[in-house]
């Protein structure tokens, strides 16, 4: 069963917005054994849009569009759907009620554009849109699938899972494939592949491995394919067993949890809590801990010190730290991490300070100087580590680097 | 001159990465005035990207590729090239010597799997990868330009712009596109666009509108064709005069600048700072006025009250707000930003209180209720949304309205 996906926009095309949908499509249809095996873009023009349709249907079995479907006059998948199945726009009186209902509730005036959204193929099964106003569209020819989500993420989402994913279970039956994912940090892709090579080599042929590296991470995603789901859990099972006694203090998760999930999770766990003093994370790694529901339980909460004066007022760093050794110094982030631990009253807490750039580095603090405080009961300990010369880039490994040794504390205390 | 991206990987395909670098590089396409109008992503086979590369030579004039040139066993784009223009790989002794160089600049052991990154095909003339060890290669094929670099993205981007891009102009003759984006808030797509259907309607045939849509936000992108640079550029002024008079207060920036450079270019540009008292947002805001260089300028820093109990210790968040109002309150997000303001002795302040979900929704305060305060010279007042219910989503819009209602604030000072 081959899939494919084409997303409709020249904002796609021009380079202005990034295609998060097709990536969500895909990890979707895998969880229900269905492989992508090819993804395109085209532009918002009919040409282009029935070529791509084309060609689609001499590859695929199931084939997912996203875009065009907004009230706006740039939008025109529907009359493409019309023209390349000789069909027509007919009004939806469901679909216009539930329109109309949006707005009122929301107490927005209408306009036409909007009504317009109801207007479908008429050879097409609507996929009910809880969350907007613009519907999925289900087409059957030839066997193949056809579906059609508007662009808007949380739209697409919400139709794909509720409407489209139980149709697809019924239309078709499918193959096994198990993907497992195993996640890493603090090791680089190349020490990583070394040290699990002779796991590598033994590796059957119906069992693939692709590395994932992203900024702080690599992640090992193993791919099972055949016909009977437990005997490929089993095999997927003694992989990761050798991969455990092998490079088993670098794993922080299997499958797709976050680092902050994790030590979230071990937080949980051990019924203890903590909090953060941020310089140069600038707020970041707050944002990483609560961006997991639930991180009430076990975040107090934290101080985003980016002025030395705030440093000095609330964290109780002393202008002789700021002189003799600097904002970003072990003596300052050892006093962040102390201070904010008692301040918060926490178990835990973490203090970062850094030169993140592009100005402020100097030779003997070159920009991705980086000190990472940890304040436990057992004690204070600082690191200090150079992140490398991107803004971006350096915020995102100190917050990851910062919760990895979290977790590694945490699972002393475990 | 046509252009389009192949971006190489299962991980793309399979969902457990998102292809940002093709958005990257249509944007610096585009900024030479070349038009991408395709895009494919193939799996890691040769088969797909023999293919691949045919169909795109049959297509466009300048064909790029992304990915397959890491270390390990699963990246074969070098090996496929050789097979696609029947050629063999080479050691290139410059690259080796600068890959042991970086390995021992960095105190790390190399390995063999390192230095057959310098194995290069015998007819591409070599990218140097400033940034990394996979350098880029550049093709000339039947007056075509094939172009690979790696997939990881900051060294793509050096070698695209250091590299590929100077090439590139000495090799091609350019026509023109001229793109302009107009960034708005706080209005929806579809009353944006009734809003300026005059304006839409009157456009020549050579200027293109796209509506692009974000959470929280609507980008307008007119495009304008043809050969004199300063003609369309002096239509596209006239044309973003109208908007403005039409949608002015809309309006918050010119081209991709984010809402959080527009509130720092005020702050600097009246000499004024900001705090934050975080709470649904849980350091998000934060992040986002620290993710611009040089915010430190007028950003003192802030505090993240995820705990009542540090709203109450932190913020002079009384027993009686908690009580009787809650968290999320007018009572408590006023008091937080007047009390933040005057810990931080800023001139604004602002603070979030909200229910961000998925739990700690009531039938009074449902999921997605949100108060944002701001606190100025002129008095402290606050304001009531519902964000939706999604956790990530009203993180994101509590986080641009709290800037877009500082942006406001400072117009007034201005």
């Amino acid at each position: 069963m081959k899939a494919e996906i084409i997303t409709i926009g020249d904002e796609l095309l021009i380079g202005q917005v990034t295609d998060t949908n097709s990536t969500w499509i895909a990890q979707q249809l895998n969880d229900i054994g269905i492989q992508m095996h090819f993804k395109s873009t085209v532009s918002d023009n009919k040409h282009s849009i029935l070529q791509a349709l084309k060609d689609a249907e001499n590859r695929s079995d199931i084939i997912i569009l996203t875009g065009g479907l907004g009230p706006t006059k740039d939008d025109i998948t529907k009359q493409t759907f019309c023209e390349y199945f000789n069909s027509q726009l007919i009004r939806n009186s469901k679909v216009e009620k539930w329109i109309v209902a949006i707005f009122s509730n929301r107490k927005l005036p209408i306009i036409d554009a909007n009504l317009m959204q109801a207007d479908l193929p008429e050879n097409c099964e609507v996929l009910w849109n809880r969350s907007g106003t613009a519907p999925g569209m289900l087409f059957e020819s030839n066997q193949k699938i056809i579906a059609s989500f508007p662009g808007v993420p949380f739209e697409m989402k919400t139709i794909f899972k509720e409407e489209f994913i139980p149709k697809l279970l019924q239309l078709k039956q499918l193959p096994t494939i198990i993907h497992r994912t195993i996640q890493t940090c603090s090791i680089g892709e190349s020490f990583l592949a070394k040290k699990i090579e002779a796991i590598e080599l033994a590796l059957p042929s119906h069992i693939k491995l692709a590395y994932l590296p992203a900024v702080g991470l690599v992640r090992l995603r193993f791919s099972a394919y055949g016909n009977d789901a437990d005997a490929l859990n089993a095999e997927l099972n003694e992989i990761y067993n050798k991969l455990n006694a092998t490079i088993g203090e670098y794993i922080f998760a299997e499958g797709e949890k976050s680092l902050a999930e994790t030590v979230g999770e071990l937080l949980i766990k051990n019924n203890k809590n903590i909090a953060f003093a941020e310089s140069c994370t600038g707020g970041f790694l707050s944002h990483l801990i609560t961006s997991i529901p639930g991180s009430s339980q076990y975040f107090k909460g934290s101080i985003v010190a980016y002025d030395n004066a705030i440093k000095m007022k609330e964290l109780n760093v002393s202008e002789n730290i700021l002189i003799n050794h600097g904002a970003v110094s072990e003596a300052c982030v050892l006093t962040m991490a102390q201070n904010i631990r008692d301040k918060f009253n926490t178990d835990f807490a973490i203090a970062t300070s850094g030169i993140a750039g592009p100005g402020g580095g100097t030779n003997e603090k070159p920009v991705g100087t980086v000190w990472i405080g940890i304040a436990s009961p057992n004690g204070t300990k600082a690191y200090l580590f150079n992140m490398g010369d991107n803004r971006e880039r350096t915020i995102l490994r100190t917050a990851l680097m910062a919760l990895d040794l979290a977790r590694k504390v945490l699972l002393k205390h475990d």
